[in-house]
């Protein structure tokens, strides 16, 4: 059954309901990155939002939404990793029993602050069968409400706030990048630039090793049949149902970047921003720069999505 | 001759001087951190500075503080790296020429920023003396007025406004952590603290392989002849005279740090701030932590004063 789909109405809720408990990120320039793309960059620096990634808004949106006799019991979810934390800082925040289920071979640095926050982890096997199943049975074995982690229009609404803290601090802008995985911050994003600045035109950047989103828009339905193969972590997810829909609605355009091109990027962002973000959020500044040509001269906003890197994974014996 | 030393007015001056060109930069905080801590810990993120340092708000405050004829005469120093690349930007801020002495083996990524932003590069030996005999040889030649990286009345003044910016932000703190290389940063902060929030203790952090500032304050006299021992490339000066003498006024305490706790601190502050600070940056923390038990339940400010870590260094080819 479709489920109803977000509207800016919602954004706007979802941005007063998690005031109280996210943070209003900056929005950071760099000279040498805007001389290097030949456009002026505004970046929404998600990976100085609580717990990480912007991810926290629409999971913290989705528990504070729920009727009380609901949240008593819980929320659960399936993630590789940002959302489980997300979610698991929400129920904190909520004091509510969060379960997270997470599959095999997750981000160590991710497994372990969806730890820290409190949830109850259940491990599966790597595949988006396996961890649908194993939240169903979290699910009735608990009681808990199932928060998508990107097919849920409280998510997706929540997700949207980030966009909206952007445009309320730049001003409309000629264009937006995201990253593309699920598609909830895509399609939270062109909800929010639809209705504050609707000559803003909306790209998501998605990995080639898991270009669904690309491929459902040109096929006209969603493709989900694929094994991603990318190191962008959080991009390995297939495109949600309502975020298709959105996504057609709004026209957004997603381009694809290869994982060289992201990595290559995500240097860049470590260098001129001393921002550490992850590779799922670099993607979008890959992509501007793949199209650069098409954007010289204006203002672009690119939603730098998480930063969420496995630090244990860096040479500190060598620092 | 001993300069004169710079005021609480000298840092007003200073901030209404560099505000059309320095960033004010973010005040981040972490849960995760104060709960390790014991204490309310607010970082002001300098690595989102210009240049990536606070370095820039000494170095812009001596450029514009310059008479239009030496102005167009340009700017020259030497400096191991982030003033070098915070003077070069502020000269080019002013359209003046600048001269940068750096010692051979300086940090790459330093280096490469003072090339980027136009500066003539003069390389010499790596020691205090032979900077200091051809910085003076390239102002012979050139009429360009030295800058010196920290025993500059203009520059302590410029430093002293990031702590003027964390104090508006966040009120009196209990304590403010800054980091002791030649003494520039933490001087001015020391000047601010004294005028705004005079309850405030402000302390030292520096590396027990380049202690000359905990030793000078506990002999009563500067103990400048010492060999650098650290890791932490942006602490290997020694205390300038006017620094000093501000320290003693301002009864500055200092603690020593082993480079093993401040690459531990690094690690978090990578981790939990998404912060891509260096380890002269991250120092202050750990020195924090070092002393712990002394300021559970207080609101401390950590001046994170750069993010020039050498990118090139880390393994992108594993990312």
């Amino acid at each position: 059954m479709p489920i109803p789909l977000p509207t800016f109405d919602d954004v706007l809720a979802a941005a007063a309901r998690i005031a109280p408990h996210a943070h209003v990120t900056p929005v950071l320039r760099s000279h040498a990155l805007d001389d290097l793309a030949g456009c002026r960059l505004h970046f929404k620096a998600e990976p100085l939002q609580r717990a990480g990634a912007f991810k926290f808004r629409g999971a913290c949106n989705a528990v504070w939404a729920l009727e009380e006799a609901d949240a008593a019991r819980g929320v659960a979810t399936h993630s590789s990793g940002n959302h489980g934390a997300a979610l698991a800082l929400a129920a904190r925040t909520r004091g509510i029993p969060c379960h997270v289920v997470v599959p095999e071979g997750a981000n160590a640095a991710k497994l372990a602050s969806i730890e820290r926050y409190g949830a109850t982890v259940h491990p599966c096997p790597p595949t988006i069968a396996a961890r649908e199943d194993t939240a169903e049975q979290v699910r009735q074995r608990t009681g808990a409400t199932l928060v998508h982690p990107y097919a849920d229009r409280q998510v997706i609404a929540g997700q949207g706030t980030a966009a909206l803290e952007l445009f309320n601090a730049n001003g409309p802008l000629d264009a937006v990048f995201a990253p593309v995985g699920g598609g909830g911050l895509i399609s939270g994003t062109a909800i929010a630039a639809a209705a504050i600045a609707p000559a803003c035109r909306v790209y998501g950047a998605e990995p080639e090793g898991a270009a669904d989103t690309a491929r459902s828009l040109a096929a006209g339905e969603r493709q989900v049949d694929f094994v991603p193969d990318t190191l962008c972590d959080g991009l390995r997810g297939a495109l949600g149902e309502p975020n298709f829909e959105l996504l057609r609605q709004h026209r957004v355009d997603v381009f694809t970047v290869a994982d060289a091109d992201t990595v290559a990027a995500m240097r860049l962002l470590w260098q001129c921003l001393k921002l550490l973000v992850e590779p799922s959020s670099a993607i979008a500044l890959a992509a501007l720069l793949q199209q650069r040509s098409r954007f010289v001269g204006l203002s672009v906003g690119i939603v730098l999505s998480g930063g969420n890197v496995d630090v244990d994974a860096l040479p500190w014996g060598r620092a």
